[in-house]
Order: C-alpha cells, then structure tokens, then sequence
C-alpha cells in the first residue's frame, strides 16, 4: 500500500468553491480501482491551503490505472483550475518502525 | 484534533544515519503531552525525501507545549542537522464530508 501526497494551494477567495467541487470529485476517486481511501484536510495556519492524502494498493493503481482512465478527465476537469501553482504529487511508503497507527 | 505535516528533505546519503537518528527521537515525540500517533514515510519517488505526520489533541500542544519543552532540545539535536533545506511544518484539521477514514 501507498500513500499519495499533495499540497494544494486554491487560488485566493476560491476555497470554498473548491470544497464544493471536491466534494463531487471524491466520488470519482472512491469508485477508481485500487482505492482505500483519502483525506482532505484544510490547513489552520494559511489560507486557501489542503493537503490530500489518498491511499492506493499499488503505485500503479495511481500512476498508470487513474491517471489513464476516462474518468481521471472528469476529475481533471472537477479541480485542476482552482491549483496555483499546480501542485507536486509524492507517493510515500511506511516505515513501519518508525510509525504508530495514525488514524485520520 | 490536528495534523503536523511536515516534507523532509534529507542531505544527499544521510538518509539511514537519519532514520537511525529518527527511531531515538520518536521515544521524545511519544512522550509528548497532547500527542496522538505518527508516521514518517520515505519517499518511493525521489531519494533522500521523507513525509512525517503527527496527529496533535490541539496545535497548541505542537506549538507551545512541545517547542517550549526541555525534551524538544533533544529532538533539535538528533534531528535538526540532516535536514536541507529546513522543512516547513504546516497544521491541517481534516474535512469530514470530504475525507473517509484513513489508516496510515
């Protein structure tokens, strides 16, 4: 299992058209094979900034399963205008001796 | 609840003395008051990079109480050298109807 990592920084005023528009694209990623599930979180110490974390079985489930996929289009199209700049996607494994369970 | 976020990027072939460094700090970070559980992931896309994640009863127990604490001394001190450059640490609270539940 992986995670993939994002800092989204909205364009100003925008957030709250963003949650908006996250909330109908989760159902595109929920339904995309691979999936375990995510968490957007907002941050308490700057404005018009998330973080997305989503866990997938497999790197691959990701890169080359979503990203090719008919329905990555409509989440392109559900988010990618409210990122400035666009942002930098990291895919993180657990050491799993140097972590706890952390529930989100 | 909250979640310290934090991208570690590690000097060019420190990453193992900073992992051994990281499972003696971690035994400071859990006797933390206020504090939850914690992850710190390694990068599968580009060396040298870590994700570390701390869940927090409050920002203020991150913040005021383990910054001020005698014991994060300790944690600067095995910790602090490796990084380049030194990270930024930003605060999240998850969004509920935009997140599922998400074991890391």
């Amino acid at each position: 299992m992986i995670l993939e990592q994002a800092i989204l920084n909205i364009k100003a005023g925008k957030s709250a058209e963003f949650e908006k528009a996250f909330s109908d694209a989760q159902e595109i990623i929920k339904s995309a094979k691979g999936y375990i599930s995510h968490n957007l979180q907002r941050s308490i110490d700057s404005a018009d900034r998330y973080l997305l974390l989503i866990k997938w079985q497999t790197i691959n489930d990701h890169v080359n399963g979503f990203r090719n996929s008919p329905e990555y289009q409509n989440w392109k199209k559900l988010l990618h205008d409210f990122y400035q700049p666009f942002p930098e996607v990291v895919h993180f494994e657990k050491i799993e001796n140097l972590s706890s369970e952390l529930i989100l």
